[in-house]
This record gives structure tokens, C-alpha cells and sequence, in this order.
């Protein structure tokens, strides 16, 4: 249903054009002293931004309802709530009829009927990731209680590939303060051209993200089935958009013979025990290795588009030209950087927790 | 933990060298007539082929220990046994300390300590598909009461590819009774060489198998978190040797334009809502859309290999190299595709369960 | 944690004096109409009353954030929220140091620390069954669409007992409009007395509560674990100050014979099985019988007490007298019927979703 | 379903003329060393005794099937069979048509059809409490780590009570070394005699079980619905032939002043917080408080006599008259003691996982 987590447990509510979106957060600890500034300042990493993002203007301020008392944590639910205030709803209730393609809409009438909430794309918007992203950023102060970090990054954006693998420390946040999030600057530039001429034709492009983390522990994960890699891609999977995951070499792995794919093992500084290559991406058997844990996550090009589509008329079961209005970001890839982020430490923190690295 | 599913759950037990592996289903309706011959022909399907599997030969008798009266299921839990008959576990004791590239040997020893049964690889064997695999196979019994039908087939073995979109139909059972269950026997022929040739070298090869459905109903899949395609990656992750997977167009779509990606809706038979493409994979928001459900899993080259190796002495701390005897498969992918089918299938059971699309 | 339920869910967060208290509520199907009259009706059954109740005046007016479209349920998660205005927490911070008896004020402390947020007995009040209502009401009107239906009363406060066996019909709400929901007004005056002249005392008295269902179908409980007896069980001590329960007979039916306390069956109206007796109190096996649920719930004189009381003193370690001001009840058994109705009506919907009685 | 706890779980499955019973445990660590001879020794503790209990036979031999390797848990789930061997079934498909009063035939008829497994009770029948005394005795070694102790006596049987409010000390088993398990010895003549009198009527008896602890630490339990009250409720119900359970005073609770009721504080030896009575039964706001844990479970008589009773026919849908033959106990109450420990055993140790109280 819509919470996820064990012993971090995140329990997700609203919709794009409901009163309001929020989260639940059960399982953190009373007397963890939260920092609202970095929470609210995590949430507006996935604000759009000028020329390339939606129109849509919320203020996306994080409001704790419940479990916090002088910004320490009381043990129960913590309970944030986002304000929607920049809702238009006139344009979406003919997408029950007329489903757009690419979208949830025929799929959530046919499941939800017709009392699905349909407007801003509902509990299927992108919007969603604002409350994942706060919870995220709770669990990152969590983590940084046991000094892991996570970084994530545009990769590419349609054609334009960052093909350098960049380490945790050249992805901080500092380096890609740029308005797509690539580690690189000057690819940065090429990926905003790419994103502007989607635009320009009205139409949109995806691209991947990669995450690293720093400093995980070895042995985070629950096997059999609560695997490391399991858990952080059934999450992913709940952002919008997401097509694949792979993990360190991924599907180039199936390319390879063992011999070059076997990551060989090191002792470091006498005591660590590191891995020369990361081609596993920092996970084995579901567990971590403590190799940095890096993944690549596909988004698909944003589904709205403003060209006409071939759909169809549920109502009547014919066919029907659709053009959507509205605003919509031509790329969501920049965008679902920080979700990323916020997503894998959601998991890492009840992973942890489960695990018994965080006392 | 070791429990999968909420309303078709299966808890797995047993270790590849342990007396037994098996498994505990929960949530079989009462009044279920079981198949055991099929489930043990599903479970023979993983089984090693002569010259590209493991000279492990273990009979995999499928018994069935309780929850059956006279072939039909009781409504409670249905435990399945296989017993271990051909183990030799003399070799694995060493690699808790000098820990095998590849495998999980050293972030199980972190995790467990010296009580970990390391003993054939442990949980972490392959070996735990097996019991999946008859869980998977009770999972398609209760698919096939509506009409839903699951398929795969090897669709790559290192450099080897099959560039065919097959469809369901052209990769039923029969069709892919060759060695390394692949759906063009010619192809097959080049992946087998492509095996042959890594084993001989005493290395190992990856490969990619591919899966879809037939039948699956619209809307199948329970956002937020437990999506369709995210509950579907998770439990891949379970099956050893996974480091990624992709619904439809994957990671391709990223280099898409929405325009292209985006699956035009028409009607079939004027009364069936279908897409004119499936670069979704047939999900959509986490729900399934009324398509084939069509993702690929990335296998990994198997871990053992009978080359030398770099590796640590964890109690010197110092390295050491390696050089592993022992029993394996060269290329695990063959021996991948009826667990990839009967993991689905438990995955989509247990959704189908909880959308109420079976009874 | 905070959260119960498998398919009708319900996370409670807030506490006494917190910002707000407050449920979600998981598993609504979409569709459903609300009337947020009558969840505000039940909700408004728990309040205290004149003489008898605490002074502390609030509005417990039901807000709805999320979920819900002109009245009706869109599908997602429901999130409800009672604000908490008539909050003085001044009289609180020093039970961390010297506990009250009776209350959880010590092995809140131990437990979760000095964060622990103590205030108006934080997350420990009786006040979090306003919450509990509302969702409660959810359920009950899921329920009515089944014909299932819940009645509770007040059988008996201190010494005072109505020792008849009432039938549903007998209790139903306009019966039991009296200041102590009592089924017999009569007895009701008693009852009342018995209030007061504790409360004169600068004392408390307990209680017990008998709940009935009418109209619950056969089948409802989803053993080996989860029966309908000991999921009721589990959720009445969520209540504050629940010290037991028992179904029908209950602890009387230690003294019985099996000849006795065995209910026999009888076919009614040619269709219906029914039992002449209901020692079982409707349960058999943790499943419903087809006869009324039938349990009696104890309550424990309030905690706090206007009497001087023998504590310690946890900084200094040594013994202390206590003497508690605030707003407090005298007996908390009248306002728990309602807070009993709704726990009971969150279970039955819950279980009678995962045995399929509701659509 | 049939699976209890969050870090310590067990599944149970089989039923009573299945191939066999058993369970699996989830959450043991790897290297607990486990003794199987005190695990057969509780288990061998609910066996029927000469005169006053079944006449089936049965050897109750616990093997264990996996997760343990030279009797050290190697981190796996544990899994542990007891084979049926003495079953005669051809007693019992009638009551599917004819049910038996008293017991679960007709609502798990209703439930589950035809296909349900009726023979001797099924999943219903009190030898399911064999595997969970197994899981149970796992659970007492894990508590015995930290010092907890738990036990059990029959503190009523029919008319007989033991009104003496015995101490940790005075029941530990040597002392309840008689055919009933009482904690007196001579109470439990008297005891045994109200049962061979009933037995001579074709009669039965219930009676109370009175459970205790030692060395609980303060604070187990995890508000706001997973009491730790409320977790051995729902366990207690789960055992066949519940029908009621009360907390320290508990029902009598409700007839006691508050001044009366709370329990005062004390310290103890300068550094324990004690009270000074403990009506709370060791329990304050769903958290352990440092006293025994003390509740009574309330057994109905069996519901198997060896009298004529009035049944229906289900077939023909009108009444008829049983008269049960077969093998039964005239009170199971001395039967229960080792199961309601062991019970208790299983929540107080995923309880003291959830809380940490277990590293």
C-alpha cells in the first residue's frame, strides 16, 4: 500500500491537487534533534527550475504536524505536511475518458473507477517525490549519525552521457550546483541545450541518474528476499518515471567473463578490506561490501507532452487525437535527483536500523 | 527477512548444503487441486545440463510435507521440501577467510560471524531457487485460473545476442528446449559455444534473461510503494547473480524523445484497450496497463571460476591469493530462466491477490 | 509500531499536547461516500461530561487533509486530524522525575529518555482514542455496507453492575443516552453516584464495558495467529487502562462443564444456524459463529487521583509523596464505549477485508 | 495469517493428522547454540498424562530441518518438525455436517469448504501447541540471556482454585511436578479429582492459567498498538480454548478505587524502582514496568464430551443429535501450562529484539 520500511517506516498521503501531500515517519528515536533548514532546504532541491522546469509554482514548505518538540524528536510518528496551493484541476478530468499515453490514467480509472483522483495526476505525480525527499532527509541526518552519505547525479540526459565515474567526493553537492545536477559543469550545459530543444519541439527526454553512497558498513541488507539491491529497487521503482536499475557494472556484466567482472579483494591501510574494481556496485548476495554502493536509475521522457497523441475514447471505445495542456517539465531527470537521494537513504536508514548499525 | 509477499507469502528455508532447502506458502485458498508432477517438471527446468552445468547431481524431489489432503490444498500453510542428498562441503570452510571474489563470502562473514554455513555458498547458493522455483510453479497453477501466463527465455550469453522482440507465443516451453533455454535454437547454438568456450578457458559468462506475460489484467499493482514493477525488481534481486533490471524500451527510453517513447492507445476488437508499442513493459505508474508485462534481468558471469585469484587472508590481513576447486555452472543464465518465470509468478499472485483479480 | 492492520489500516500520530493528533487511514477503497457528520457525531461520544469529565475543553473537531474529493474517498491514504488547543502542560515535566502510579510516566522515561514528550501524558493519554474514533467510524460505515453493526455499553463502574444480558437491539445508542452510557437508565443513576462520590473523595473508579456485534457473517478471523478473538484482544489494550477482556463466558467458564458451556446448535428459519446459548461469545476457533461477538472489556480506576500518593524521586533516588493537579476524569469507563465501538469496528473491517466479506 | 512477530517470527503449519507439525523461525541470530534436549523437555511437557489425558499416543519428536549446524544456528530460518504417527481420521468428516458443538467445525466449514482438513480437529486441534512450545523453548533460551525467566501453573481447575498469590520462586517447575501443574501439591490432588470426576461424567472442565516473569527490564513493549498487554493477548487467543485474559488485578481492577489500584513506588536497594503491590500485573501504558509480569488465561472445558448433544445436520438443515467419539482430554488446562509460557516466551522475545533488549 502506500508505507514502506520496517523499523523506518514511511507512510505516504495527498495527491498533486489534494489539500495537501505529507508523510508519516514512524521509527525514528525520540531525542534525534532534527534540522528543519536542511530538511526544507533537501525538499526544494526538486523545485523546478527557470526555462526547464513546470511553471507550477508551490512554495513546498515543510511543516511538522506531530512527534516534534523543540526540534527534537519525541519517539511517535513525525508527521510533515507540503501545502498544495498552486492547483489548476479544470484540465484533468477528461483524462478518464481520453487516457494520455504514457501516462497512469487509464490503468488508475480502471483500477480506482471513476472516484480516482485524477487532478495534477493525483497520487501518480511527480509531486509525490516532495514528501519522499523530506523523509529522505531525515533519514540522511539519521545516517550521518554513522557517517554514511549519499550523492546522487544527472548522468545523462537523452544523448548527452557523462561518461567519466566520477567518485563520491566529486559528485557533492557543491560541484553540481547546476540547474540539471550533472557532476560536470560544462556537460552540464549540453544537457540543459538538450533539454531546452525537447522543449522547443514540445516535446521531452529522459535520462538516467546515478547514486553513490560513502561510508556504508558491510553487511547492510536482509537476505533471502530484504536484499540490499531488492530494496533500494522496489523504492526506486516508486518514483515517477523510473524503467530500470542496474548496479555497478549492471548490464554491461553480462558482457564480461568473471575473470574481469570478480572484483578482487585488498587489504587497505592494514585493517580495510576494499575491492580493486566496484564492479558489483558495492553489494553481494544482497549485502554490502563496503565498496560505495552505486547504482544507475533510467527515467523514461516525461510522459506529458505538447504534441498531438493517438489515444482513445473510453467513453465511446474509438479512437481520439489528444493534445494536453497544462504545465510540464520537458525533463524530470534534474528534478528526481534529490528523490533519489532521499529514496536510497530512506532504505539505507531502516536497512540500518534492521541490521543493528544504527544503535 | 526470509518471507516475501502479504496475501501469497513464501518464506524460504534451508541452505545448499544444509539437510534440506524448501519452503512454507501462506495463502493458498482452500480446495486448490496441486499439480505435483508439473511443479516438479518446473523445478527440473533449473536443473544443471550436461557439459555447461555443475557435476552437483541432486535428484530435487519436490515432497510436499503438510497443507495437502489428497492433492488439494487445505487453506493452511504448504510446505514444500527438497532434500540435499549430493553434498561435499569440504572446500568452503577456508573461504571464510580468504573470501572469494564475487560471492558473498565476505560480507556474509561480517554479518553472521564463524556460525555462518558457508557451506556450498550457503543462502547465497543458487541452490535456494530450487524451492522458489516449486513456490513459483504453485503461483502459476493460481495464475492459469485467470488466464495469465508468464514466459522467458535466455536472451543473451555474453557477447550473444537475440536481437528478435519474440512474442509470448513464439517462446512457449517448446519452442526454447535447448540447453540454454534460449527462444531461437540457432542462437542457441552460438550461446552454448559461447559457454563452452568461457569454461574451457575455466572461466564464466553473464547474460540476460528476458521474461513476459500474456493475459495480465489492467491494474494490477499497489501504489505507492508496492508497484508492480517494484515488488517485480525486488524479488529478482533475490535470485542470485542479478545486477539489474528493465521494463520495456529500459534503459533505451532514456535516450528517447516522449514522443517516441510514449505508447499510443487503440481499440482492439472495439472493446480492448491496447498500446500500439509496449516501450513500457506493460506497466505504467506501478499498475499494470493491459500489455505483456516485458522486462529483462541482467545476470552477472558466475563468481567461481577456476582461474587464479586476488584475494585477503582475513585473519593476516594481508593477501592471498586464490584459486577455487569445487562444483559450478560456467554460466548460470540457462539454469536462471525458470526461477525469473516462478519469482514472477509469486510476485504476481500476491498482487493479483491483493487487486482481487483472484478470487 | 504505530500502525495496525493488514488491509484496513490505521497509523495514529500526535500526542496530548502536541500540535494535533490524528490518524491515516490506509485501505479505503475508492468510491466510498463519508459522512463527516457522523464520524464527527462518534467522535463527539468520547467527550467528557459535564460533573463527571475533565474540565479540559476541546473542540475535537474532525479535519480531513488528504484523501478525500466532494465527500468521497479517491483511494489513497486518509488522513484525519483533530487540532489540540486547550493544551497547559506547565503541571507535567516533573513526572519524568517523580512518575505518578499507576501511570506509564516511569517506563515512558526509561524507554524513550528525556525527549519523551510527557506532556498531558503525551502519547499515553486517553485522548488518543479520538483518533481511534474517527477511523472507527470510517469502519463502522464500511461495515453497515455488510449489515455488520457494533454496539457497546457500560455494564458495570465500581460496585455498580447491570447484570443483565442485554440483546443489541436493547443498546442501541438512543438507549443509552445517559451521561455514563450505560444500557439501563436506572442503573445509569447509580452508576453515576458512583462516579461522584469518588470524585468527592478526590478518588477514581473502573469499569467494564460489554460490546456486541450484530449481523457478522461466519468466518471472520484469519487464524493460526490472527483470530478474531485475539486481534479484538491486541486492539482493546491499545485503550488506556484496559486490564482484560473475555469473550462470552469468559473467565466463568473455567467453572463450567463442557456439557454446560458447549452451545448448541439449532437451524433457524430453515436457513440460518444459530447457537441456543452464546458462551462462546460468537467465536469458535478465532473464527465468528454467526451469534453477536460478545466481550467484556475491564477498565482500572483512573491513575490520577487527588489524593497524596507514595512515588520516588528518579534524580535522587529516594522516596517522595506526590500529589497531582490537573484536569482529570474520575472514571474513564463512560468515555471509553464509544473509543471500544471504534476498535472493535477497525478490527471487523480489517479481517472481514482479508476474508473477502467486503467487496 | 500464520505467522507472528517482526524480528522474532515463527509460522507455524501441519495440522493434527497432517504428515506432520511444525514451525519456522525467523530471527534467531547465527550462533545461538541451541539445546535440543531442553527444547524436547518443554515440548514433552504438554504430553497427555495417565488418567486424565488422551489416549493418542504420540512421540512428539522434534527434529530439526535446517538453520542449524552442530546445534549453533547458523542465521537461517529454523526449521522444526514434530511427526503425526498415531492418527485415526475416520472419526471425523462427519463433523463437517454435523458439527460439534463447542468447537470450530462449523465456521471453518463456512470458511473453507469441503477442502478443509477437519481429521482431528485440523489446524484447530490443540496439537498444534507442540510446535509453538518448541518455538517457544528457542525463545526461553534467548530470554535466558538477559535473565528472563517465565512460568506457568494452574492456578483453577473447575471449582478448585489455588487462591494463593505464589511468587516467581515458589512455581518453577520442580514444584509443579504433578499431573496438573499446579504450584500447590496439594491443591492439585483436589484438582486432579475435579478432572476424573468430570471424565467419569463424559464430562470436562476448564480452568486458569497463571503466568509470571522474572527479570523483565523495564520498558518492553512498543506503543502505541503493539502493547506489550496487547501481543500476549492476541498470542494467548491463538492457543486453543482461550477465552479470556486479565493484567495483575484485572477484572477485579474494575472494582477498586484508584487509591487502592495504583501500585506505589519504592527504591530498592537504592538503585531499583519497585512497587509496592502490583495490580498493574507488570504492565503501565503497554510497557513492561520493571515488576513480574503476572496475567491468568481463562480455559473453557473442552469441548469434546462424551455426552449426547443437540447438533444440526448442515446437509439437511435440521437438527440432530451427536454423540463424539474418539480420543480427547477431559481438561486441557494442565496441558496448556507449557504452551502459554512458551507463548509468552515467543512475544517477550521479539519484543525485547523490537526494543533492543536483545543485542
Amino acid at each position: 500500500m502506500n508505507t514502506i520500511g520496517t523499523r523506518f517506516r514511511v507512510t505516504i498521503f495527498g495527491a498533486s491537487h489534494d489539500t495537501c501531500i505529507g508523510c508519516v515517519i514512524d521509527g525514528i528515536p525520540a531525542g534525534i534533534e532534527l534540522d528543519l533548514d536542511y530538511i526544507q532546504k533537501e525538499v526544494d532541491c526538486r523545485k523546478p527550475v527557470a526555462l526547464i522546469g513546470t511553471p507550477r509554482k508551490e512554495e513546498d514548505k515543510v511543516e511538522v504536524l506531530a512527534g516534534l518538540k523543540d526540534e527534537v524528536t519525541t519517539g511517535i510518528p513525525l508527521v510533515i505536511q507540503i501545502k498544495n496551493s498552486n492547483t489548476d484541476s479544470s484540465k484533468y478530468e477528461k483524462f478518464k475518458i481520453i487516457p494520455r499515453p504514457g501516462h497512469a490514467d487509464f490503468p488508475a480509472f480502471e483500477k480506482y473507477g471513476p472516484a480516482h483522483d485524477i487532478r495534477g495526476g493525483g497520487q501518480f505525480s511527480g509531486r509525490m517525490t516532495a514528501p519522499l525527499t523530506a523523509a529522505g532527509a531525515i533519514a540522511k541526518e539519521m545516517l550521518l549519525g554513522i557517517d554514511v552519505k549519499i550523492a546522487a547525479y544527472t548522468q545523462s540526459i537523452g544523448s548527452i552521457d557523462d561518461p567519466a565515474e566520477h567518485t563520491f567526493k566529486e559528485i557533492k553537492r557543491e560541484t553540481k550546483e547546476n540547474p540539471v545536477h550533472a557532476a560536470d559543469p560544462e556537460i552540464a550545459l549540453d544537457m540543459l541545450n538538450e533539454i531546452l530543444t525537447a522543449k522547443d519541439d514540445g516535446d521531452s527526454v529522459g535520462g538516467i541518474v546515478r547514486c553513490l553512497t560513502e561510508g556504508l558498513p558491510v553487511g547492510v541488507g536482509e537476505p533471502f528476499f530484504d536484499t540490499l539491491d531488492g530494496e533500494i529497487a522496489k523504492m526506486m521503482f516508486a518514483i515517477p518515471g523510473v524503467k530500470g536499475i542496474e548496479f555497478g557494472a549492471g548490464f554491461k556484466a553480462t558482457k564480461m567473463r568473471g575473470s574481469i567482472h570478480n572484483d578482487p579483494y585488498s587489504v587497505v591501510d592494514d585493517y580495510l578490506i576494499k575491492t580493486d574494481t566496484n564492479n558489483a556496485g558495492g553489494v553481494l548476495g544482497g549485502l554490502s561490501n563496503g565498496m560505495p554502493l552505486d547504482f544507475k536509475v533510467a527515467f523514461k521522457p516525461t510522459a506529458s507532452i505538447f504534441k498531438e497523441q493517438k489515444s482513445v475514447n473510453l467513453g465511446k471505445m474509438e479512437k481520439e487525437t489528444l493534445l494536453i495542456e497544462g504545465r510540464h517539465d520537458p525533463c524530470i531527470v534534474p528534478r528526481a535527483v534529490a528523490p533519489v537521494e532521499a529514496a536510497t537513504a530512506i532504505v539505507l536508514t531502516d536497512l540500518c536500523l534492521r541490521g543493528d548499525f544504527i544503535a
